[in-house]
């Protein structure tokens, strides 16, 4: 059945895969719900957004995300609370950093309006697949491709703006063991690190799975001309707790700007906790562990929430961080699921409902 | 009609659109032959191999080239002599270069049997695409892309291998004018830059761009650390002539390995002209521009072959490069071009002939 609301065209799927679904046991991002958001960008301009039912498509061998790695994307969750209620968190933060993505590749920027309305309009078709209790979550994946069929150097004069939602359970579990990038490189100055470009991805693989052979499940990257300061990971900002502060790096060109390491440094001052933000050597870090004073490492970034560190590896050192009883990332992934979940006050308007 | 060779499977196309082509008017890129090459990776091995009729293609919406970049291309052309002989231009090259371009993505390499069957074929019943003529040519794409569909970030199980081809007159015709990098960068050290990673070609689109507004068609990039050192173009290695002398920088990871470069440094040889491979500052060439020792600029690349640059802006200076009468890139075009379209010797048996 196809009916237009004001802008989005809905087409709503005739049968529904959720019966067919084990929440308790899903590997991430390989199920998508019931229904997807597109939007194509035609003839200099966004064309109506559709709502239909999740499905393959079609594109041109010469479709330009092929060739030349135009392609941004966004992450995000919708979260249900035991009423039902379903909410985004900062989902403006996300809209934003998409523009701020699309601008760097040279991409047009996507509407604000469109952006919410295809949200909401999927969550509410699909809040079934949203699971309630604290932890579970609806991933949510808005992205935008060149889809012009040619293979011409330059940007693409078509695209295509979709959404597609999977639903999750936490993601990163167990306390991951990384090691410090000493030789291969994220991204450069003056280069899109700190856009979610496709290629900043795959760029990553390699390095990572040679981190892998050793053990260690994540880099974490340094910048590119000395290697000598520390800055995220794959797909997470990092912290560093050196005795009872935090110091995480800023963004710059070469490092995103999480929406979890924003709210991070907000929940630090609420809970009176220092956190300064500042270029991190790896040596202080290496000090501060054999001195006993570092007492963790995390990542944050919205699919792990807060993965611990469990130890690192660099330059053959390696340095084991013993769990500690009233650990940082414990309290501030507790602090935020709460307000995630709509159990907490949410005294930053920090939750979006999709009524 | 399906028909199998040994190894690959054929489906010729019933109709051919090459009727409709108007091959004095190619709009590079946008155009294809009746046929394309294609081969997937499933269950860790290539599959057989097929040619059929150029045709668009079903894609999950999460397939991982979409979300990660996983994505890596070939440029290469195919020339005819004046009797009908079809040849390609040291095709081994490219091949070993997409399996370095592969492997820094964590992509499977191609079988060489695949890669020169598929290009056989295509050419064999495509060959009437390929217009005889020095400056014509087919420019042949292959390319690979991460099709599983699943969102994690990590390396895909499943990938497409294709080529498509696009018959092309000579590229960049004009002479160019460049701004040289001051603030942006195409790849940094232990990066991806000497891959042909589609994600590289993207990250240039928005500061060239910025460069087009001002005037210049292309980007010379410069080192990320300290945009001191001249490195390469868009899509082409450059080559500086300071008095009868040329200058290239060497290739390093950030720098592609380019097949017309490589080709250069061995005329350069063959004809007796000295061609130093190191850094070049961009001091340097200012200053040689500023004494008049500066005699060209020119890039080198399969689309274009020779790309001559007329002017160069740094910091706010405008250098212009008078043209001359006994000029290199003239010189070297037109010896490049005589072997790969069978005019003359081919002491370095660079020439691969399709039978
Ligand atoms: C490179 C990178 N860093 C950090 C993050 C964390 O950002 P956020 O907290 O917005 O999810 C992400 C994405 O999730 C990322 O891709
Ligand atoms: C970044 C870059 N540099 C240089 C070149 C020139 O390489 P080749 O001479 O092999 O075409 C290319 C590709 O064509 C390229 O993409």
């Amino acid at each position: 059945m196809t009916h237009y609301t004001d802008k989005i065209s809905i087409e709503t799927s005739k049968t529904s895969k959720i019966d067919t679904v084990d929440f308790d046991n899903l590997d991430f991002g390989r199920l998508f719900t019931d229904h997807m958001f597109v939007c194509d960008y035609e003839d200099g301009k966004w064309q109506t957004p559709k709502v239909m039912p999740y499905q393959a498509m079609t594109f041109e061998p010469s479709a330009r995300v092929f060739h030349y790695g135009q392609a941004v994307f966004e992450g995000m969750k919708a979260y249900k609370d035991d009423e039902g209620k379903v909410f985004l968190f900062r989902p403006k933060a996300n809209f934003d950093r998409i523009n701020k993505s699309s601008e760097r590749l040279a991409m047009p920027a996507f509407p604000e309006n469109y952006f919410f309305e295809g949200l909401e309009a999927l969550l509410k078709l699909d809040s079934d697949w949203i699971q309630p209790g604290v932890g579970n979550s609806l991933y949510l994946r808005p992205f935008i491709i060149a889809t012009e069929p040619a293979i011409s150097a330059s940007p693409a004069n078509n695209y295509r703006f979709m959404i597609i939602c999977s639903p999750a359970k936490s993601y990163y579990n167990a306390p991951v063991r990384v090691l410090i990038a000493e030789e291969y490189s994220r991204s450069a100055d003056g280069g899109v690190g700190f856009a979610k470009a496709a290629g900043n991805y795959a760029a990553q693989f390699y390095p990572t799975s040679l981190a892998q052979e050793k053990g260690f499940q994540q880099i974490i990257w340094t910048d590119a001309s000395t290697h000598s300061f520390l800055e995220e990971a794959g797909t997470m900002n990092v912290f560093f707790r050196v005795g009872d502060k935090l110091i995480t790096a800023p963004t710059s060109d070469r490092i995103l700007d999480g929406v979890t390491r924003k709210s991070m440094l907000q929940l630090a001052e609420d809970l009176g906790i220092t956190c300064e933000v500042r270029r991190v050597t790896v040596e202080e870090i290496k000090t501060a562990a054999k001195e006993g004073e570092l007492k963790e490492i995390f990542g944050t970034g919205t699919a792990a929430v807060i993965s611990v560190i469990s130890a690192f590896e660099h330059k053959g050192e390696l340095f084991e961080i013993p769990e500690i009883e009233d650990s940082y990332a414990k309290l501030f992934k507790k602090t935020l699921l709460e307000i995630q979940h709509n159990i907490s006050e949410d005294k930053h308007n920090w939750r979006y409902e999709i009524k």
